[in-house]
């Protein structure tokens, strides 16, 4: 006896089968159809990438190259990676025909990204993400407009303001706190950024240790924590956004973004709700990401929004309906027995040439265990083929959901059918 | 100076930019329209799939294990390999859910595949291709069905039954044809059927000679030709097919496929052109795919249907037209100046909600060169917003294509843009 393979999938990643693959597509055409009402247009590229994409200064942070991609020597001795992020990809995009592109560009891809990361809850090694970037417009109502964009997904999805907060900072006006704290140190400046990242995740006194051991003054350690706390602080991205009626958003001088590449506004979304209280969305403004291609630069500003805090938001709000299941044919079509098999075949056809799904049984069941299947499937319709009604030309339509029936020629219980469904 | 990095993706793979992204929603958007008319759900899985699932006797040929695949050890010493295939992963899946699903199944997946091969036209390392598959249905109408399912999708993307053809064989009947020349070792069926999958490209001589080193008869070799040159062939898949009015179909007993795991019908589709003469799509009936991992059995059939041999179909048939263009905005919104640009954000708000697709120009171009990048995007109307307009209520929006005016509040020219435009 042959030994068997295990039927699971790697470590880390998901199957879809269709009850899945139906959330998952739902939240992927819910995405398309808000960015593309705001104008947005899909491009796409391999998850193959040239490794070097990644070990350039300030593409990524330094962990996710060292310790979490999956790179690997391909048998023509290149080195190649699977993309971790979208961003680098969309930059080498950009600037491959920065000349012939038509700027500003509002791009979105909805790319699967793959990390090497330790199995736990909630951390997988693939996962999707919607990625929404604007090119070439250094007004700040371009960040105006790609918070609104995050904002309206998540309304888009059902969800209300209060079930999350935009969190909203700014790279450039942190560095003047920072001048105005006498710390201009491009290095020490990054090393406080990183911190604030992590603050949320380690105490109070932890903080202030490792803060100290960076700046080296208790006075000062204090003066950068007052200006972190400042409550009243606004810009004009915060003001753009209120007069659109988009009050959920605060500043909060803690956001740092895990990427050394922003130069502007930064931005986070979090979920308001304390059982799954973290960041859904991420983004920022960018001005030098051509420069590891070109001496040219194009300013951009967008972000990014994984498929599985996506999924989660959803089912803490209770935001993911019944109505999201897998896709049922509108009508099953039942042969009496296998030789009525290629007649009901012929009728599938008219009726999917008027786009109705359809599936025919092919089963060698009793018909009775055919109508109880379709109903299972959650069909709407069952038409019985049989030689009576080949013969006669006279069928009949069983409505499954209110067990009524209609009869008639097939083109008028087409006629029936159509008029019932739409 | 830093040294830049190139700006090609890896070599063999493609990126999409809008346009071509828009060829690729199109063909992908064909394909789920007519595979869910037939009544198939959805499914996908990652692209990661343990090495092992490609080295079970059986499961693919062994020159693409050995030589084409992508396979590494990840850094936690597991061997990895991005799928070369669909149909191992959805019988692993099957399989893993054998007990729960209820059969029988209509599945599709429309999965990137990757093969390591030596660049050449055509011959990508990766594409997408559309796996339809039928499992638990073991009556000849099943494979009708998903014939009738290939030659339907050929058909939606306008083309008409002479541009292809249907090639058909069955390997029980070859095994017949074979048992009747007295061939009845597996092994030399095997190396015939490898010999025949090769038949068209190589020449009489060459197919002749290779014959004879496996069969070692010449009077063997002239029977076999003679069988497998045979036209008047028939069988009930054959006669099934022309029954629902598919007439452009022929038993083809040189019709081989590569893959070891049929056992019944096996089937092409070739482009009839002579300048694309090639298969386009290709599958069959396999009765065995769950026995690597379960003590089960489970009939299916199904078919792969590549992106890039499809699109080289449409356009060698000029089926491609100039409608496949890439999203453009339904109304572009236009600020006089960068000050108006928050009430036009408001303005496109209104527009969204009844899903207008809308873009708002933030630059600080000047009114005439942002209408004009209006037309240039394919725009349908254009909205000014100014101070006048603002003051008034009263706006003006201009039909970019019958170069035509209507006035009115904003609330008014919503009413008129949606009834102008579904």
């Amino acid at each position: 006896m042959d030994k068997k393979l295990p039927t699971e999938p790697y470590k880390g990643v998901r199957d879809f089968y269709p009850e899945d693959m139906a959330i998952q597509s739902y939240i992927f055409n819910t995405w398309k159809k808000t960015v593309e009402t705001f104008g947005f247009e899909r491009y796409d590229a391999s998850i193959l990438e040239p490794a070097d994409l990644y070990k350039s200064k300030g593409a990524v942070n330094a962990e996710m190259v060292n310790d979490q991609t999956y790179t690997f020597i391909d048998r023509g001795e290149r080195e190649v990676t699977l993309r971790p992020e979208m961003t680098p990809t969309v930059a080498r995009m950009v600037a491959g025909k920065h000349r012939e592109l038509s700027f500003p560009l509002r791009w979105y891809s909805i790319p699967n990204l793959f990390r090497y990361e330790r199995a736990q809850r909630g951390r997988l090694r693939e996962h999707w993400q919607l990625n929404c970037d604007i090119f070439g417009i250094e007004h700040y109502t371009a960040d105006v407009e790609i918070i609104a964009l995050a904002h309206q997904l998540l309304i888009d999805f059902g969800a209300t303001p209060d079930m999350f907060e935009i969190q909203l900072n700014n790279r450039a006006e942190m560095s003047q706190i920072f001048a105005g704290l006498g710390i201009t140190e491009p290095e020490v400046i990054n090393e406080i950024t990183r911190l604030n990242d992590r603050k949320k995740k380690i105490t109070t006194e932890e903080y202030e240790t490792a803060l100290l051991s960076i700046v080296g003054d208790t006075a000062l350690v204090n003066q950068i924590q007052e200006k972190l706390n400042c409550q009243n602080d606004t810009n004009e991205v915060l003001e753009g956004l209120k007069t659109l009626g988009i009050n959920n958003v605060k500043i909060d001088r803690t956001i740092a973004r895990g990427f050394d590449y922003y130069t502007g506004t930064i931005f986070e979304i979090v979920d308001t709700d304390p059982s799954n209280n973290r960041s859904m969305l991420g983004g920022g403004r960018y001005d030098n990401l051509l420069k590891m291609f070109k001496d040219e630069s194009v300013t951009g500003i967008g972000f990014g929004m994984g498929d599985v805090t996506m999924r989660d938001f959803l089912e803490t709000h209770n935001l993911l309906g019944a109505h999201i299941t897998k896709t049922a044919p509108t009508l099953v079509i039942i042969p009496t027995d296998s030789d009525r098999n290629l007649d009901s075949q012929k009728i599938a056809h008219l009726f999917r040439q008027r786009e109705v799904k359809v599936s025919v049984d092919l089963s060698n069941k009793k018909i009775g265990k055919k109508i109880s299947d379709a109903v299972n499937r959650g069909a709407t319709f069952a038409l019985i083929v049989g030689p009576d009604e080949l013969n006669s030309g006279n069928f009949t339509l069983k409505n499954l959901a209110f067990e009524t029936e209609e009869s008639g020629t097939i083109d008028t219980l087409l006629t029936y059918l159509i008029s019932h469904t739409t």
